[in-house]
Parts: structure tokens; C-alpha cells; sequence
């Protein structure tokens, strides 16, 4: 089966275009997770960076600077700098949201402990600044240090947004550029500017990133609740559990009837849930069509993401950004 | 009672000489540490930042770039920098250590909670990178990020090496290192380095914050056992019921007895303290002199940091960079 075959998904195909960069970007990793003083370092770091994931963010860096014909190392760094950042932020994340699951695997707090996973993940941010210094420019330090307190604002509000069913979309937008569309957006662009691209390809990378991340992110928020269909996959309503004011929820409160406001108070509000509550959430948000409301946003946004690939030169690297937004998408039926 | 007074401590003659910067810094932290979109984080910040502290770190930035004669306006963001820095840390350790009292008040983890001590302490971070990138220089974002890295690595050192009676004064050393001496030494150096000033003036300064901050935190790890004298202060013991492998115990546990090594192992290896452990530990330092050697280091670090001071000018604020060396070890009678 060749690469441009439709059933090899977009991140795979980008994954073996861009194979020999994406080794040289494992082998920094590998290299500066190392700490020779404190062994419990790259043990951690290795459980996460090993159990795999999908590489999305680095690869997202290396096209951008490839289709901008950046051929310095510096992209290298910038590839690895974006997944210790992102690898980072899962361990705090981990820890704020009490998690035992990550990529299938137990995740570090429960393997180690908490402190593990703060530690290490100051430890992990702290590389990354020191991989982005090597790059010598000032304007991806700017850059990434902007994307750096989006994520850790969007954090903050997402813990105060939670349980509070008085949410709107505007806040949702917000939480969900901080937990994912700023570092998307910050890898595309920062690809862009070590590449020395013209001005108006920086931005439209930027705006690629952003629009493609937020896409991500309502979908995954999406299949939290089994994707807009009826089917129902494995491992849902985590974040109904977690009282998370998650797209789909904000858009049936917003149409709520009475009776279905008391049950929002009660079971994300209150956190007072009871068996079948689940079910009924369910229920109400197929009556509300809310699944699909936000299936619609999702695909609005991914269409953005996709107009402003415009600005970039055509070829192969841009196709796999456009089927990439269109497969982030797809993957909600 | 005028400044020169001996009865007024060097850090508050540096507050007093320095007070238009510092006035400038606060305002500066104010400003940063602000969020519109997440209002818990001003919260915990200001909880902290306004408990006071002694902001001895800004002050020695302050300090270094004005000895070297530096008339721009980026001191102000280093020192704030350094600050956020300092902040941040404490949020995690705190996190770390389960403390619940910091400066005489209930601890942020406390109050709120972890969770939000984690992501605030990384809105911290990000911030203080932000400050450090407007400075425009390459040179002091690469300190930082050094130092940054430092601290984590010696904050997961600490956490390993805790409980472990077989700790060596070498790993104490990078433990040091990594939770004060490197951000002292990079606070300094900052200074010299974006004054402009000569290699060998910024690598006096780096050589006083590291020696300085070593000195100051074995002296903090000696008053936790009451000084190196029998006057018993408050609060003493924390390190001995966590466990801490500090100075003073790796010096006892180096010459212990059969006997004592047993009770080591039982009360720090094992965790299992009982009643009258800590008085016995006393004891202990006390019949090895443990408490006396390890303030004959501090002393030595202490002179160490007065020793690279005669690469400087000699002006006012040296004098008072000498007087704080001095005082960091008169803490402890």
C-alpha cells in the first residue's frame, strides 16, 4: 500500500515524508531528557515519551519550516522544544486532573507521584527554553514564551470554569485555545519564522495551527461523549464525570428547559450524580442536537484551517496539512 | 537611626538604596502577575508575592547591574523575572513538600489547593520568560534557562535523595545548587551581563550569588536543627519529620556509631519517628559537632562570596554585598 493511498490516515503519511527529521527529533529528545544527577528524570519522561502518541505537534514544526524551504538544524530543535513543552504540560495536567490512564498506559503520578510529575515537568519546561535559546532567535523566544502563558492562563480557567454551568462558548474558546490550540499554533509559526517565510505565510500558520487545534480539541471533547452519532465507543463521559464544561454541555444549557437546568446543576454543578445520569445527559444532548452543533463548529473551524493554507506554496507537505485538518475532523463521524 | 547603623541589616540597607528600583519592580509584578481571563491567579500570586518575603533575589539583580553601571531600564524586568522565578518554585515545592504554612500564613495548597498551585506556579514560569525575552539578550536567556533547568534537576534530586541515609555532602552540594545557589548566582550574573560589564566582573558576580546561596541555605538547613548552638528556636524539626538528608545529618551520619546509624536509618531511612527522636537527633548532632561544621561551610562559602566581590568596584553597594555575606552566616549564632 503506497503513502497516497486514502486509507493511510494524514499524520501517518507526514510521518513517513518527514521520517529522517522526525529521527534526528527523537534523538535530541532522547538526549536532553537525560540528567546524570537525578535518574528519576528520564524514567518518568520516558514512560510518557515512549508510550508514543502521535507526534503531531513536532511534525507540525518541521512541515511548516519544510514548506517554507527552511534547510537550517534549528527546526530540529524547535520540533523537540513543542513536545517537551507538550509532554510538560500532560504531567502537570495529570496531576491537576487526579488521571490514571494516559495512552493506555498508567500515568506517571500513579507510578511515581505527584511530586514526580510536577518536578519532572518543571524540569522538561526548562529544557525546552533551553532548546529554543540554541535556535538564537529572538522572535521564536517571544513566540513560544506568549504560547507558553496562553497554556498556563487556559489552565487556570479551565479548573475555574469547571462545574460552573453558567459557562459560555466565549470561555470554552479560550480554555481550549490554552490547553491546545496555542502550542499548535506556536509550532506552525515558529516553523515559518526560523524559516525566514514572508510575513504573510507566518501569520496564515499561525492561523492554520490555531484553527486546526481548536478543531482537534471540540472533537476530542466530541468523542468524550460518543461522537455525534449514536454509537457509543469505549471509555465515555470522563469528562461529564470530571464536571467539564465541554462544548456539546455549554450548548444544551444554553437551550435548556427547566427541568434539564436541574439536572445540569445537580449532576456538573453540584457533582451529585447518580447511576443513569450518564444516559439521561446523553439523551438530552441528542435532543438538543448539540452533538451535531458541535460537530458543525468543528468543521468550521478545520475549514479555516484549511483557507489559510492559501498563503503557503503548493506542495506535497501543504496537501498533507489540508487532508490533516480535514482528517482531525473525520475522525467524529 | 540612620542607614549606616550596624543595627540596620545589610538586606534592608539594600532595600533602602535600591528603593525607586524596587518600587518600579513591584509595580512591575503587579502588572504581570494580573489575568483577566483567570482571576484565580492574581488571587494566589498576590497571596504569596504580598506575604512579604525579603525579595533578596531581585534586590541582588538590582544591585550587580547598578555596581556595573548600567543605566537602562532592563534591570527592572530581570528583577521581576527572578522573582517570578522564585515565586513559582515556592508554589511547587510547596505542592511538593505538603507545607502549610510559607512566611508565617496558611500555603497556597492550603487555602486553595494543589491544583492550583501547579498551573499558577506555571503561569509564573511563563510569565517570567516573557519579562526575560523583552530584555532582548540572548546571552541572559540562556543563563535563565541554564539556571531553570538547574533548579528542576535539583528539586527531583532532593526528592530522590530524601529518605536515603547513604546521601553524600557532594549530592547535598547539587541539591543546594539546584534550590537556591542557582538562581542567586544567575540573579547576579544577570545584572553584570546586561550592564554590559567586563567577563571577568560577570563572573565574580555569578562565583558571589552561587557561593552566596549555598551559605545561606546551609544556614537555613542548620537554624531547622536551632543554630549551631543549644538555644532551641521555634519551629525546628521540619527537616528531621521530612526526612531531609541535610548538612548537619550527613555530617552526624558520617561518624556515626553502630548505634547511631541504626537510629538514622530508623527515624530518616525508615520514617518511623516516635517520641523523643528529635531531642535524640540533637543530641547526636551535638556529641559529633555536626552543627559547628557545618557553620564552619557556611563560613567558608560565605568568604568565598566576599572573596569574588574584589573584582568589582569599589563603591557602596559592594560594601553592602559584603555586609550581606556576612549577615547570611551571623543568622546563626
Amino acid at each position: 500500500m503506497g503513502l497516497d493511498s486514502p486509507s493511510v490516515r494524514p499524520h501517518e503519511r507526514l510521518a513517513a515524508y518527514l521520517e529522517a527529521e522526525m529521527t534526528a527529533v527523537n534523538r535530541l529528545i532522547r538526549e536532553r531528557m537525560a540528567s546524570e544527577n537525578a535518574p528519576r528524570i528520564p524514567e518518568v519522561t520516558a514512560h510518557l515519551v515512549e508510550a508514543g502518541g502521535k507526534r503531531l505537534r513536532p511534525m507540525l514544526t518541521l512541515a511548516a519550516a519544510r514548506m517554507c524551504g527552511y534547510d537550517g538544524p534549528h527546526h530540529i530543535h524547535l520540533a523537540a522544544t513543542v513536545e517537551f513543552i507538550h509532554t510538560a504540560t500532560l504531567l502537570h495536567d495529570d496531576v491537576v486532573d487526579e488521571s490514571r490512564q494516559r495512552r493506555g498506559r498508567p500515568t506517571a503520578n500513579l507510578l511515581w507521584d505527584n511530586k514526580s510529575s510536577v518536578l519532572v515537568g518543571d524540569y522538561l519546561f526548562s529544557r525546552s527554553f533551553q532548546l529554543m535559546v540554541e535556535t538564537g532567535s529572538l522572535r521564536v523566544l517571544d513566540i513560544l514564551a506568549n504560547a507558553s502563558a496562553t497554556i498556563a492562563e487556559g489552565e487556570v480557567l479551565q479548573l475555574t470554569a469547571a462545574q460552573d454551568i453558567t459557562t459560555t462558548e466565549e470561555t470554552y474558546l479560550k480554555v481550549v485555545r490554552g490547553k491546545t490550540a496555542a502550542l499548535f499554533a506556536a509550532a506552525t509559526e515558529v516553523g515559518g519564522v526560523i524559516a525566514g517565510a514572508p510575513e504573510a505565510q507566518v501569520t496564515a500558520l499561525r492561523e492554520y495551527g490555531d484553527a486546526l487545534g481548536i478543531s482537534f480539541q471540540i472533537v476530542d471533547d466530541l468523542l468524550d461523549y460518543g461522537g455525534a452519532t449514536e454509537t457509543i465507543g469505549k471509555n465515555i463521559g470522563d469528562d461529564f464525570r470530571e464536571r467539564k464544561l465541554t462544548l456539546p454541555v455549554i450548548k444544551a444549557i444554553a437551550n435548556a428547559s427547566e427541568q434539564e437546568r436541574t439536572f445540569w446543576e445537580r449532576t456538573i454543578g453540584k457533582g451529585r450524580q447518580e447511576a443513569g445520569d450518564l444516559e439521561q445527559a446523553l439523551d438530552i444532548l441528542h435532543r438538543h442536537r448539540a452533538l451535531e452543533a458541535a460537530r458543525a463548529d468543528a468543521l468550521a473551524w478545520s475549514a479555516r484551517a484549511k483557507a489559510a493554507m492559501a498563503e503557503l506554496p503548493s506542495n506535497n507537505l501543504r496537501e498533507m496539512l489540508l487532508d490533516l485538518a480535514d482528517y482531525v475532523v473525520a475522525r467524529v463521524s
